[in-house]
Order: C-alpha cells, then structure tokens, then sequence
C-alpha cells in the first residue's frame, strides 16, 4: 500500500465497530456500517492516503453462554474453546471493514477487546490516542435510551479526544429501532 | 478559487465561532480557533478543494448595554446605530476565519445571527444541513458547567446533523478555565 507520509502523520480515526443484532453473524450492525460509510464518503474522501483507520469491536462476556447447546462447560479445555469461537466471530465481523478499507487504499489495523463496550473504548481511546472516535448510534428516543443505554453518550462525555456519533439515516431503521 | 467539484459535492463543515473573553475585540477565542485549526489539520488536510467552511457567529444581545457609555439609546437612531457597531464587530470576528480559509485555499461563507447561541446554532444546523459541525470547548470541569452551561453540550444532543467537540489544550488554557 502506498504510504507517502509516516503514521504519525496521518489522521487516525477509531471506529467502534459491533454485530447486528437482526441479521446475526457475521453482519455488522446497520449503525457501525453508517459510521463507517459517513467517514469514508464525508471526511475521508478521494484523500485515502492521508488516514488511518482503527476498527476496535468489543465483546460482551456473554452471560447467556449457559443456556447455549455449544457451550456447556465440561473442562478447562471447554472455556478455551469458547474463547476460540469468539476470537472466530469477532474476526469475521473485522474482516468485513478491512477488507473494504484495503479496496479503497485507505491504512487500517483492527484488533478485539472483551469488555463493557463503553469503558473498553474509552480506555482503548486512552492507550491509542486517535484524532477522533466515530461512533455508530442507533438514534433512540429518551424512552428507549432509559433501557438501553447509549455507549456512545458515555463516550462523548468520558473519551480523551474528540468524538462524533452517526445516527442510522430513516430507511435503515428497522421496526424496532432498538434493533440494529 | 478552483473548485472543481459543485457546492453539493462537497464536504460541509459548520463551525460555531465566538469572540474571546479576555483578548477583547475583535479576537477570536482560545477554543473557536483550536476548533478551526482541528479541522484544517485533521480532516481538510491537504484536500482542500473537498471541503466548505461554514462560519457561523452568534451574538447576544447585550443585556448590559445600559451600563456602557456608548449605548444609552436617546432616540430610535441610537438603535440602529448600536445594531451597527455589533455587525462590524462581528464581521471582524469572522474576517479573521475567512481571510484564513481563502489563504489556504478552502471555500467558505461566513454570517452573523442574533440570539441564544446554542438555540441559534440548532436552527441554522437545521436551514443549511451541513455534514459536520464543529465546536470548541472550553473543557470545563462539572462544577465550573453548572454555572456556566455548555454550548456545546446542548448541541451534540439537539442539533440534526454529527456534531464534535474540540477541547482547547491544555496550555492554551487560562489561568481561569472560564476565560476562552
């Protein structure tokens, strides 16, 4: 890949990338992908050579697991192997944005951290230092917002950099805009 | 000024911008201009011909008029006069901005609106549907907020379209936060 300036150069942007909740694995949540598509087309533009991209998906401990056929824990072995599955889940979701990055010519490195979202970003943003975090948002009303919480509020107030959330446009929202 | 893709192919970027409180006029404040240099260094780059820059400066209206010299009001002249000495003041203010942007390359407009700043800020963001707006911050802490309220804060939750915030660093600070 063509890289006329050095990495500290560029413009790193972070993107905290997750799964869809409606089309199941390995689909990228409708408002991780509008992220994406917004700092491609809005901020990055025909200037591929001038950014960075850092795709960090964070994994939810899965407190479920119990109740899944394919995870009963039996041995030791077991709690390996369920860790491996993830590590496989979560690089397929990676591979989707790397892969389209690496078509257009834009530098990127993606790497998965297990965590609550919201506390794993703004500890990633701490260590990483990037020049701006965008951020998906599924545009809750503040009755939805009560119960679902927002990674992204908590992010726009705690994260040492700048910050900026991308709501789904109207026809990506699904019926259920908790749904994503 | 070579522009060769049309106004709606570009990048529109809306930049709230102020006068600073301890400079005086017409300065621009501490945080407007760590707003504009952030998004000159970090988004526009070197592509300057893919974006436009949008200045907005909000005025209040001087609830302190009367306590100045040169405002009492004798006759309704008084008051086109005053109204006259806020506008160049502000065209000063953005003059700075402006002169900048053209130096560099990069398409812009710059106005003046009267009113609430972060409720003036909301309708324009809704009138001219930029792609981005950017704001500066004085970073202040939670107890300093409640006395003074935050712009900005009000916007990244009301305004309809992305909306980032750029903190001044920290040695651009004042001795007192509250100065900008």
């Amino acid at each position: 890949m063509v890289t006329p300036s050095s990495d500290s150069d560029l413009t790193r942007i972070m993107l905290g990338v997750n799964e869809s909740s409606i089309k199941g694995y390995p689909h990228a949540s409708i408002s991780s992908k509008s992220a994406f598509d917004w700092t491609l087309k809005k901020i990055i533009r025909s200037n591929t050579t001038g950014f960075k991209l850092l795709f960090l998906h964070v994994q939810v401990p899965d407190e479920d697991a119990f109740d899944e056929v394919d995870s009963i824990y039996a041995s030791p072995e077991d709690f390996k192997d369920a860790s491996h599955k993830d590590k496989i889940r979560g690089s397929h979701l990676l591979e989707y944005f790397v892969k389209r990055s690496h078509e257009i010519g834009v530098a990127c490195e993606a790497w998965i951290k297990k965590g609550d979202p919201k506390e794993v970003i703004c500890h990633e943003v701490k260590r990483v230092q990037p020049d701006l975090l965008v951020l998906g948002n599924r545009g809750l009303g503040p009755f939805q917002r009560v119960f679902v919480g927002t990674v992204s509020e908590f992010c726009v107030k705690h994260c040492e950099c700048p910050v900026v959330t991308i709501k789904r446009s109207a026809d990506e929202t699904p019926l259920d805009p908790v749904d994503d």
